[in-house]
């Protein structure tokens, strides 16, 4: 069972216990970051820190997250393993049950380090998974990483459910959003194309990681929607994110995306990011 | 402090903990109902246990009811007061985090019975409320009663900052849908009008009761979309909720609404609905 810091106190993470009327449990009131800790060392922390600055400041929680580094290092520190994920979270604290939370509530802040594989994914990066489309029912402040996340999972159930490995979010106009936990990239004539952002997507680390990788290495990049009217046409296409890294995308809904393998524009980008990764920067 | 049953178990609401590893907690993943208690008895129960079966299978949480109408009873025998509300909630149950709940999680079933003055919300319900239009943000399955409840969180703490009592959320083409945890109810030309159903709102159980006491009393009575661009037109408006019962709106975002004080037909309505309280049924 992975070791957590529960507001500062070290403690196996099945032990953490929180009050039922703690509001992340009863309205899905606070923010998180999953961040992952390659060879012993966190990656890219501190993006991941300053978009939960933002997702806490977005729902007006007060919460400091000057404790929250050296709680990681420690975890890393006393983990017997070198591969691993951090989950963060902050609520907005424990009160009896009003839709407007009362001042003065205390934040409880989770972080706790759990073990991954090094090699995890590693299959579904070398060939590819298959995505089921599925409407955006998320709410409009996709922008916000917060624990209202109905909508991710019951998309990610159907996809499962229906044989498939992720959901592909489109809205009304049917243009791609993004993935269930991932950003979505397309190739369109020899260029990367991602979903501007806006409120409906989540501004991810790992895309703009991509976007650095895409430029040093002179692959065209842009933001600009895919529908899902031309898949039949689009080049390659790939989810970026913390825990998928670059996962090619070889089919959608049945129809198949380029030659039905990865493309070389997403091998490419895996290779760079698996690089960026083994430099540890 | 409240009385609480957790998973069948007596015990004061504060001393209610649950591990952070419950999906609720991280996702927002579980189902709840509120339903009001008045002179010892609950009231409509069976129609918000029928909701909450209904939240729960779209939600896939498989979870029995069986046990909730013995808590009750027994929370509002132990009870040393005569009205209140219930709070039930139902979550997936604990696992380490995946978006995709693995099989065979065991629900954690809430119910607690919570004091409301018998006047609760009486000013509010004689001399009106003022309401602050807000963009519908909420996730496109307002229709399930969930802990995904940021979107109405947020819209209630910005109406309640800028001094008004409720927000009202409308859709992409100015339509009003609800309130952010209340029924909308407009009159037009003698007519109540309310939000058709869809995936965007909740089935209200007062929504339904307000239809059946309209018709009695031969008031028409029909769904239908209320533009915030007709709001100078409008005869009368009203909230209804299990918590607010009939809430008289007289403004909205400083436009007055009919004469700016409770109408006709809200009173009406509000009367009729206090004596089927008065009357058990």
């Amino acid at each position: 069972m992975p070791l957590a810091f529960w507001n500062g106190e070290l403690m196996p993470l099945d032990e953490v216990r929180v009050s039922v009327l703690d509001r992340a449990y009863l309205f899905g009131d606070a923010a998180y970051e999953v961040l992952r800790v390659y060879h012993k060392r966190p990656w890219l922390m501190e993006e991941h820190l300053k978009r939960m600055e933002r997702s806490l400041k977005e729902l007006a929680i007060d919460a400091s997250l000057a404790p929250v580094r050296a709680e990681i290092e420690t975890l890393i520190e006393k983990a017997d393993f070198t591969h691993g994920s951090v989950y963060l979270q902050i609520s907005r604290g424990a009160a009896l049950r009003t839709h407007v939370p009362p001042s003065g509530l205390t934040p409880n802040r989770l972080v706790y380090l759990q073990e991954m594989d090094e090699r995890f994914g590693e299959e579904k990066r070398q060939n590819g998974v298959r995505a089921l489309s599925h409407p955006d029912i998320r709410w409009h402040r996709a922008d916000i990483k917060s624990a209202n996340l109905l909508g991710n999972v019951l998309a990610a159930m159907e996809a499962r459910a229906k044989g498939f490995d992720e959901a592909i979010f489109y809205d009304r106009e049917r243009r791609i959003t993004e993935g269930t936990h991932t950003t979505f990239f397309g190739v369109r004539k020899g260029e990367l194309v991602t979903t501007p952002l806006s409120n409906d997507i989540l501004p991810g680390i790992t895309r703009e990681f991509v976007f650095g990788l895409a430029k040093a290495a002179g692959i065209p990049c842009s933001e600009g929607y895919v529908s899902l009217d031309e898949l039949e046409t689009l080049g390659e296409a790939f989810f970026s994110g913390t825990v998928s890294e670059i996962q090619p995308i070889v089919e959608i809904d049945g129809t198949t995306i380029g030659l039905g393998k990865p493309g070389p524009i997403s091998r490419k980008i895996g290779e760079l990011y698996a690089a960026a990764i083994a430099r540890g920067a």
